[in-house]
């Protein structure tokens, strides 16, 4: 049922994004020790992606990122006619969920970030963070959920370090991330060249996938 | 047998208790950091929690919270007649754990908290974290003990920084909380809000979880 | 084989406190902050545990502590001929690892801990300690070794917080930290109650277990 | 096809270089503790090899490391011509990830690093770490590609901390981490020594695990 879909991945986002944002400004509010700070961030991000991919998966595929729902549409594993309704829903949640760790935190449930994430090689690092994102998802996807929701969980627990972006590689979630003036804020002028950044990655990484995992 | 359900809540909860108090005592004791407080907090309480519902899932099914037993039998998994001894060894078992952790600590056995955490924007938190942790259980369970063990032990992990009330999302533990004036306590008079806020949220999940992991 | 048996707990307890100790060492030599090196010793102590019971499982059983061997041979699972056999490997592993340890940092290779953990409390909590390590060991046991590594390493990644004697829970390693004036250290007057109190812990729980997971 | 395990390598070894030195750049940017750095640096690391290593398993056997292919070599489970294929990709892969790295952070692609890491007591630590992590690999692999990448990862994860080497234990991550002057790197004067006793301990590791893991 196209409903379930639907509220799968809104709910999903939601929680991502208000798992994201939250734990940022909770960090933030709680120490001044940027890696400290990071390092929570980090711990409720990737606990939080375990659980809900885990929770969503056979709701609805557990997507929570446009560009994950566009390379699933090209490798056939989504119909067409779902894939602006998992993008809308996706955008529509990961807003819900700045707006609502905002609230959590007594912030304007929505505000423009003066985080400016710039330079060419913040770009380099994001291409290389999303083609390693649909990487590790297609690598993992015949092992199973679990398997899936563990290294989607732990890639991006890397990610938040190894890479100068600090890995957003979802542009749903890049939306979302301008609209709050706190740890895990963007500058909106920036927010455009992530997005640009994160296709350029998938893309690369539909070549490789259909190289190594994709008979 | 019946005796058995009992034993493995009261112990369950006890631990679970513990754990969470015990483990932000021995923060507070050690650093200045109230980041690094809270994610010592977080590592214990998600370890522990993982552990505990591994161990008692086969023995009372390792709720340790009443609302969870409360949804439960709303979805009747739990017999009506058990409702209530399964509340009274949660609360039981709480209060015993708080007890334990204080005293292991040279603190008084039973010690009023006097931190406050108030608010509508807080109130709101607890409701969603509630909301989270119920429909975490339930989109979890039919995958079995370990993964429901592992998405509730994340979850939390999660809750601890993503919501302004760092996601009691359990009544009996928000009790036993009201009894040690440290790290984890909570003030008496907010406790009774966290509990309307938790059943507000459970409530709500119950509504979601039946469209979209209940048939 | 019988040499087989003995060797697994030997290199494997050695690695265990190898892995406690150094840790601490380590910690110790990168901060000040005392959260920290426990919050560092407790990643590397969870760790090691989950890596070391998964790889000695089918080998020894990957006791590597003379009271979960005896409780074993109490429940008919370890046969009396061995149980000395594996004590004295347990015990001569543990003090090989201190002693690389302490080398590895440069450190004398055998030298007496100054640090005193006594008192009623800490005495109380290493029953505790120990009581709930069993329980988990056998609560666990019946879902296949991976289980068992995972509630073990998590099981004392909550326990280094949540007592006040940190977990300690094993007489070999108690026996061996008397050995090391670092972080993780024990003065030698205190390790004789620590061990009484293990014995205690595993006692009673031996007559929990009989009661809600043994048939 | 033999070009698939060299993508593979190629690859999963420069992620996993990218990873270790990206982490470590990030970490010392963020903070003056070096225990949190390290405590980072750890969990990306450990993360990152569990990830790798479950995505690239049925890819190329997933080494990412010359003396892990030697020993399978060894061991009958490589074939030797495709030994210095492997080996060549790994070292081509760990040079492609630390430049990678150092570009993100804006820092030359290359550099050569000034950190000292020498004595005996780091020589015998690194025989040490080297010798486990192939014990856990060969202890590990019959319980399948899961198994083996959560024991890898949680060794090092152990690892970084418990040996005064930090464990490298990879002499194609050695060799590129000369080339990075932050957090991870290592003078070249001491790089041919870390290769010297990964090779002791992995040939030592060689002969126990005849002993106790192959038949």
């Amino acid at each position: 049922m196209k409903n379930k879909y639907i509220l799968g991945e809104l709910i999903g986002s939601c929680f991502l994004v208000m798992i994201i944002v939250g734990s940022g400004i909770m960090a933030e509010n709680l120490t001044d020790d940027y890696a400290v700070m990071l390092i929570a961030n980090t711990l409720a991000t990737g606990a939080g992606l375990f659980v809900l991919i885990t929770v969503f998966a056979d709701v609805s595929g557990a997507h929570f990122n446009p560009f994950v729902s566009f390379v699933m549409y090209l490798a056939g594993k989504l119909k067409r006619k779902l894939l602006f309704n998992y993008i809308a829903a996706q955008i529509i949640g990961c807003l819900t969920g700045v707006g609502l760790a905002n609230f959590f935190f007594e912030l304007p449930i929505y505000e423009l970030s003066q985080k400016s994430r710039d330079g060419i090689y913040i770009f380099t690092a994001e291409i290389v963070a999303t083609f390693g994102l649909i990487l590790v998802i297609f690598g993992s996807l015949k092992s199973g959920k679990l398997v899936v929701a563990s290294c989607v969980g732990l890639y991006i627990t890397a990610g938040y370090w190894f890479t100068s972006s600090t890995s957003f590689a979802n542009p749903a979630v890049a939306i979302a991330r301008t609209f709050t003036d706190t740890f895990t804020g963007i500058n909106y002028l920036n927010t455009p060249f992530y997005i640009i950044a994160e296709l350029l990655g998938a893309i690369f990484a539909f070549y490789v996938i259909k190289k190594i995992f994709i008979k």
